[in-house]
């Protein structure tokens, strides 16, 4: 800011033949034309982020949600069977990956109004902030999960919870691909905060 | 700024009769203090949430940290005994949380930077990046911790996974107290995040 008013002030008072008010406008043109380029990359790269965490939220919702065994030996009275919604938690993991993905799939538009219009504090402001509850949403549904992928992994002899996995591998295998695509999707929501506080910065 | 520099050019027109350059400097410096009491508003309510996000994170820590329950009644072989170390996601609730608590409080001097010195740039990025960071990290100990505890109050008939609240109900009220201690830390900690990328807007 100060070394905008600076520039300002020399060249308009080193070209004393013209006007004086358009190497002011000139320079402040130009200061935004630079401050554009930038702003237009960080955008861009928004824009590649934001699909890359819409598929990992898209596919950790996909691979919870359609997670399902039945074991293939059944009793008299009834047939081992363990799908995501035995779990409260993984029901809450499917649905706040669902709103993130949905989020981010909406958020492309405002993405590519930063492209068109890099200089826009406004959609700027509105996607840090959405995207801060989202990386909180994503954040806690993945380890709330990661907790009771753990439990089922390795049981607790103290609270006498069993290991369920041996029973249900391809149960906890599956899970666990879930929680790990919901990880990559909040740290990739992590680097959108961090690049749109940078680009709030440099203006 | 646009707006700035629009009104930095008509005061120079309308007087003439001076140098042209300190209406061009004092409008500047007239912009610079408004911004500069505005953001010195925003960074005395950012050391408040700071601290008491610091005390929510503390009240945290300590009270899943010592909580531990001896049930008064023993057999042969053993006493039934729970603390906060008997389950791992409780563990790392304690050392999570422990960092937040640490962060917060190195953080509050930058804090006070921002309030001597409300204009500069650098120590709001700093803080919005690190912030970012925290309010991931306490996110994750309080979902993991609150499946936990859901699990320890309800248990799950699917997983064979029994309540053992009934039991130690008075090890289950402090855990649940430190979870949601946890989560009111997350939320002024996400308000804190707010607050920095609005300070870093309004320039």
């Amino acid at each position: 800011m100060e070394k905008t008013e600076a520039t300002t002030i020399e060249i308009s008072e080193s070209s004393r033949e013209r006007k004086g008010k358009a190497p002011l406008l000139a320079a402040a043109v130009a200061h935004d034309r630079a401050a554009s380029g930038y702003k237009r990359g960080v955008a861009i790269f928004d824009l590649i982020l934001r699909i890359s965490a819409a598929t990992a939220a898209l596919a950790a919702t996909i691979t919870m949600g359609t997670t399902e065994q039945t074991l293939p030996f059944f009793t008299q009275f009834f047939q081992f069977q363990a799908s995501y919604d035995d779990l409260p938690t993984f029901t809450f993991f499917v649905i706040a990956m669902a709103i993130v993905t949905g989020y981010l799939v909406l958020s492309v538009p405002f993405s590519i109004v930063c492209i068109v219009r890099p200089v826009a504090a406004g959609p700027r402001l509105l996607l840090i902030l959405c995207d801060t509850l989202t990386v909180t949403l994503a954040t806690s549904a993945a380890g709330a999960s990661a907790a009771i992928v753990y439990l089922a992994h390795n049981g607790n002899s103290d609270a006498n919870w069993l290991a369920i996995c041996q029973q249900f591998n391809d149960f906890c295998q599956r899970t666990s691909g879930a929680v790990v695509a919901a990880f990559v999707a909040a740290v990739l929501l992590i680097f959108l905060v961090v690049l749109s506080a940078v680009a709030l910065k440099r203006r």
